[in-house]
């Protein structure tokens, strides 16, 4: 029977390789709305089913060694965690599927607006999500900080894509569905900002046995 | 030391606890939105913190059973079902906060067209609530499977009210931010379904050992 810390390691591997494809999914469903690719969203949507299989996979991984090493204490909480970052990873993946569905709807018609908030939205919640992978293979409290630094920074970017799309929809209507649906895109990168947010703050609950959820403001003033 | 069938008991309790707060929430918000009503709204605001708290004592709870009482086999998985489950709680609680804040949003807007389907989804979405919940202490993976079958509903319903209100807007500019906000209230709706529908998941799982997320289109055709 193999060491815990050497199934622990596969599990760190595993997670990671997870959160690789999502972030993948992330990057090539942007460039498929930007760029209007329709090949690049389709693999985005053909390669789901990889996500969620890994989501199994680890779920799966994580429920034998409660079982087989009945852990307790640091490792049990590495554990649940692990669980709950699974789970976050997997909507992600589903948050990048229907920004790669948006792009699709949004394939044929010209753009609406000249996009830079939304790239700029997309390469923040990316290294958010890297951000706080690392923070967890590596039990760094101080870099999921960071992380939880950012979600304001996307949450002001959000607001730009929207007031802006407002704007431009009052003044031609033509273009309602195609700007709904961008509205939708800043949501979807904001619920993956939301996301990473998560991880982090599991992030610093497993390292400093701190409880951040639910009172981040606290966590970004100190 | 207490006998762990009534720790459990004690867990299924508190979870049920917290899904009439998060059903509460739901009920509340749709009525602030429906009646124009600010102080409902502001409750559902206000009482978020309860929903919050509930959630971390839960995941205490659950972490203190994995250690101290090492569960194996049908016991480890509904530990960490319970996990997950507490998780979607959270969330559409979140969610019902959401469609508070819209309906404050919109508390000074005449209504933009009459309230029927919205509702109906909220209805919807609060009986798959109660169901799955149901499901979940029952053990009941057939009532589990009614609440996957409504999901497909709800999508409907939404669809309905998305293309009403951009037909609408397109008519009447001057309702826009009225419209999207009452978009963004039916997808909340939706997503509330969806948290429904993974709870449903989790206990077909734990009652059958058959996992059927991402492939519940086979669960709704046997």
């Amino acid at each position: 029977m193999r060491h815990f810390t050497i199934e622990l390691e596969e599990l760190n591997q595993k997670l990671l390789q997870m959160g690789g494809l999502v972030e993948q999914a992330i990057h090539r469903s942007v460039r498929a709305l930007l760029e209007q690719d329709r090949d690049l969203a389709e693999e985005v949507i053909r390669d789901e089913p990889k996500i969620n299989r890994m989501e199994m996979e680890i779920d799966g991984l994580v429920t034998r060694l409660l079982a087989l090493r009945q852990p307790v204490a640091r490792d049990l909480r590495l554990l649940t965690a692990a669980l709950k970052i699974n789970n976050d990873l997997e909507r992600i993946g589903d948050l990048a599927n229907h920004i790669a569905e948006r792009s699709l709807s949004l394939m044929h018609h010209p753009l609406v607006k000249p996009m830079t908030d939304i790239p700029k939205m997309a390469s923040l919640v990316q290294s958010m999500l890297l951000k706080c992978l690392d923070a967890f293979v590596n039990s760094d409290a101080d870099l999921a900080h960071t992380v939880l630094l950012s979600d304001a920074e996307v949450d002001l970017l959000r607001d730009g894509v929207y007031s802006e799309l407002l704007e431009i929809m009052q003044r031609d209507p033509s273009v309602l569905t195609a700007a709904i649906d961008l509205i939708f895109v800043a949501r979807n990168l904001e619920r993956i900002g939301d996301h990473a947010t998560n991880i982090a703050e599991d992030v610093v609950f497993l390292v400093k046995g701190i409880d951040v959820r639910h009172h981040a403001e606290q966590t970004e003033s100190a």
